[in-house]
């Protein structure tokens, strides 16, 4: 493919960077409003979601509610958000759409996303096909305090927290072994939207994966008391 | 960097793929030597663990102690293969030692082994530091039937599973997506080594993590059952 003037006339780095569909639109919203906007629909979701899950189960703890909170708004962006990417990676450069313009932003942190990257199209598949369905269903499973509640709640919490690690590891490596950058060199987009955003499946899974190893073992100490004294009464 | 034939005077595919270092030594070893050499090793190392874990704790159950056998067997790959992979891949190519040796067997169904592939530096080094030592852990816990065996068994199982799809889905992608092959066309080194060695990985934490869930989730029932029963004794 020949490289063109508008091939690479985008502020995507690294420099020179073929974009997929070859064509660049720049955003026709700003930054604030792409933000605020975003920021209202996850709002609503939120607030519907609240709604639901006291109405199913009045007596969910307020912990509890607020993991309900954050299964269903992971699941969301799984499913519509990066499914949105999965599905439209080869033309997002060229799009207007909301959800274009919300990767075209996020992508000044991490360029890869609309150049097609084979290893983040793999694990963005896996995301939208395997955690964002689990998502939903572990949201499900704690407003009904279903026993497969923790065992979901530390499985899609894994997915995050490893597949998080090895998404920060691929593009911090390449910038160090090689200085190939995908990230533009103000702060705000490495520290900001990079770092910043991303650790959110960090820290939040990291408490969720802690929470259900140490639930889940409390959980068998008191089955295998029970089963101990069960045997002491036998005998 | 200039490529010179030295550099792609090997029999790894994509043709022309500069392997790290840049300097191809063949293997002195034959295949079958090889495979023989490490499934001699491989049968002391779980001789021996067998022995130790049955004098640990002889009333371990015959399916628990094929998990430790696993397990053990699991991190011992991680931990010293896959570890002298991470050390060494700079100059895996040109060695001939027998770690290096085998490496190089493998990496006919899998080049990026030989070029510090980027996705694969940075799984390896995450599978060698986080599941190699978390699998001995699991070892440990499964022998001495703690509480925290199934949360341990069921997170590692589902870093092996989930970090083999992605390191299948990557691969293949860029066959499917470009042609671009990491693997030679002899059916023995796809299906065999790629498909066959791999699965491994997919279908014993599969089947792990099945068991992980199935019993938490006996054990939350238990538990639940147990504080119901109590407060109806309350009441």
């Amino acid at each position: 493919m020949a490289t063109t003037a508008s091939m690479i006339g985008h502020p995507y780095l690294p420099k020179g960077a073929i974009l997929s569909g070859g064509t660049f639109t720049a955003n026709s919203w700003d930054v604030l409003s792409l933000i605020f906007a975003f920021g209202a629909g996850c709002t609503m979701l939120l607030g519907a979601t609240l709604a639901t899950a006291r109405k199913a189960n009045p007596r969910l703890e307020q912990s509890d509610q607020l993991l309900v909170l954050w299964f269903v708004l992971t699941g969301s962006i799984h499913c519509f958000f990066e499914g949105y990417f999965v599905s439209n990676h080869t033309v997002l450069a060229s799009q207007s759409t909301f959800f274009a313009q919300l990767w075209k932003e996020y992508s000044l942190c991490d360029s890869r996303y609309l150049t097609s990257d084979p290893f983040l199209l793999v694990i963005e598949s896996l995301t939208v096909t395997i955690w964002g369905p689990l998502s939903f269903l572990c949201a499900y499973l704690i407003i009904t305090s279903s026993s497969y509640r923790h065992p979901i709640q530390a499985l899609v919490s894994t997915g995050h927290y490893y597949g998080n690690l090895i998404y920060f590891g691929t593009s911090l490596l390449e910038d160090y072994a090689s200085g190939k950058k995908y990230y533009r060199p103000e702060g705000m987009y490495f520290w900001g939207y990079f770092v910043g955003m991303n650790s959110i499946w960090l820290v939040i899974p990291g408490y969720c994966l802690w929470n259900s190893i140490r639930e889940t073992s409390k959980a068998f100490s008191g089955a295998k008391l029970e089963e101990d004294g069960g045997a002491n009464k036998i005998a």
